[in-house]
């Protein structure tokens, strides 16, 4: 087979093959060709079509799917470590308020940039996750909060997929908070500005999926609706940001939208995580915010399981609540802080957080998906969890392309 | 001055500078020649005599003295992502036990492992380290708890100072644990073991400070107590893992011998912290064994404050309770777990790292101190503890190499 490469000497965590724990095959092959998995199983199992490709020994190492962060706020204006600083000097919520922190300053701080300040921000961010062996990422707006900032965070996305060798799905987050002009009038700024700029943004091509912030500090389940009913006009996926701090039934009312995922979920309960699994809705679960946060109440890990709802994981990153960069130790905060497994931390950064993001083409290593791989220097699975502050990526394949 | 470079352009944390926050000089300059800082100041200040000299624009970067990381165990043998897995599936510690794991499976994987084995296992994580700003780090014996196999692991700590452009302080760690062969005769294993190979290892020239673990599951005050006097008899300085997981008054043991730290001191009273402050001892605080652990006690950092005790904040890299290697992680773990301030963590990786491992030459940015540089990418220090698994280094200067 012509322009074929085949990859070998290898471990395959392939989240395909029934049986071992990660899939995992041991001294496998994978046969790439026009960035697509033409062949994946034991080297002893290659088919003699693939005996005149090109060769890679792999030394041993392990390959997974290229990872996928599924849950990001990677693009925005400043940053917020003033307000760090200030805040363990003894700062209290309402000094920082005063001294414009909180995300306002971020709201102000995203208005004032440029798409190309915006994209310029964000890349070294996203060269991290590259640096990971990250293949995929979902990019939120909402932090613009007005219809031109808004459309400009969604812009800055799409460029970022042109300038670096990532797959970039767009979410469109005008329902974060509402912004300091429409204080005390959440539902105007629903109808004037976020339902309005969902359909602007559609019509540039800027969005693949709507999500919402549903707290007490952000919007109600039935502003929410509202929002995912536009979407549903349009023919989007949603999602949802629920049940972080309170449990206002925000899954359920995502679930009802068949919504892709349901994101943090700290305080969810039976009743949603069976709703969720109906309707095959993705639980993301994202630690990055619980640490920085310093929350108590962890995400109901083991009624998960027992509904066999799928966990993804994902970084969160963003300037507040998580300024987390590396996919890596989300995976250990996953197993250290939730008591997650490393397969079920490699599972919710690989085929879950493909799921999450309604893509089927990644996330597994099989016949005719795409040849996002991740090739590391461990000796099993269980290590890249295991690791803490550590990148033991040897190379990463993006579309068949080192 | 011949061969004399000057870095300009630069804002410059100090911690030599009275005054501002983490000595500030904005717009400052570091002249430096022979690998040593001839002077540093706002730029405007420079001498005349620096004219003629070389000169490097820093762009408004940001630099700290070189990161120093005062408490590894960075070199062993094996790992233990497998024993990390099995208790997330829920083994129990006997489970664990059973199959071979715990400090006993890397005590046996070192004994099994060659200086070389050592050597080369360790040099990932000391390039991890590398990369980010990092030129001291401090490397403990520990895992051999037989005379070769500890002499091994301080001979494998001095290679990888000539193998890297890193500065590595040895510290013999014989009291760690009581190997299988000494159950129940910890006594004996002090007499016998210890202090015989504390004297082997100082006539090769591999010590330069001694450790002990003085814990309930470790030794008792009376028997570190025996290490320290043969440490004293060498002339060799003392330091302690004290109030780990309970009050054995270790710390104070270790003032008493005028140690230059006590590490991780999470159940350290004020009688201890006084005794401390009164020796010069440096507290070495470990987040990363606390966040692994899942532990509750905090050390007491407020109380250290009041006593103006130094703190200092290290990795603990050990493959067991904390195999993480981001001294930076470390930063933003000590300032989310036990809210220390930014400037508190950057001082306990440079001028408090240094404290602890009697290193007078290193850790501020002073004339006359080494040229060991970080140059960072960063708008204000604070940065450095506020982000989260990104590492923002521009540049690592050692001895005034790039
Ligand atoms: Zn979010
Ligand atoms: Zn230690």
């Amino acid at each position: 087979m012509a322009d074929t490469k085949v990859f070998r000497g290898a471990q395959l965590a392939t989240f395909a093959s029934a049986g071992a724990p990660y899939g995992l095959v041991e001294n496998g092959a994978i046969a790439v060709s026009a960035g697509v998995i033409r062949w994946v199983g034991p080297k002893a199992e290659l088919p003699v079509q693939f005996d005149t490709a090109e060769v890679e020994d792999l030394g041993g190492r392990l390959v997974t799917p290229g990872l996928i962060d599924c849950h990001t706020h990677v693009v925005y204006g400043g940053d917020r470590a003033q307000e760090f600083e200030m805040r363990l000097n003894g700062a209290s919520y309402e000094d920082i308020a005063r001294a414009g922190g909180g995300i306002i300053s971020t709201v102000k701080a995203t208005r004032d940039a440029s798409v190309d300040d915006l994209v310029q921000s964000a890349l070294p961010r996203v060269d991290a996750m590259i640096a990971e062996g990250v293949c995929s990422i979902e990019v939120k707006s909402g932090y613009g909060l007005a219809p031109e900032p808004e459309l400009n965070m969604l812009r800055a996305a799409r460029r970022i997929a042109e300038l670096r060798p990532i797959h970039i799905e767009t979410t469109y987050l005008g329902a974060h908070a509402t912004p300091p002009e429409f204080q005390g009038r959440d539902a105007n700024y629903i109808s004037d500005v976020v339902i309005p700029t969902l359909r602007t943004a559609f019509d540039e091509g800027l969005v693949d999926c709507v999500d919402g912030f549903c707290e007490g500090i952000a919007f109600q389940p039935d502003q929410i609706a509202r929002v995912f009913e536009a979407a549903k006009t349009l023919g989007l996926p949603v999602k949802l940001h629920a049940e972080q701090l309170s449990n206002l039934g925000g899954a359920k009312l995502a679930a009802s939208y068949g919504a892709l995922s349901a994101d943090h979920i700290e305080y969810l309960d039976e009743e949603g995580v069976v709703a969720m699994a109906q309707a095959g809705t993705t639980a993301v679960i994202l630690p990055g915010a619980y640490y920085t946060l310093r929350e108590t109440q962890k995400p109901p890990i083991q009624t998960l399981r027992d509904h066999n709802t799928p966990m993804a994981l994902a970084t969160d990153c963003n300037p507040g609540s998580s300024p987390l960069t590396s996919l890596l130790l989300t995976m250990n905060m996953g197993c250290t802080l939730f008591r997650m497994t490393p397969e079920e931390a490699l599972a919710g950064v690989t085929c879950n957080a493909a799921r999450a993001l309604g893509l089927t083409d990644r996330g597994t290593l099989a016949v005719g998906q795409r040849a996002d791989l991740a090739v590391w220097n461990v000796a099993r699975p269980a290590e890249l969890a295991y690791r803490i502050g550590f990148n033991p990526l040897h190379k990463r394949i993006y579309g068949g392309q080192a």
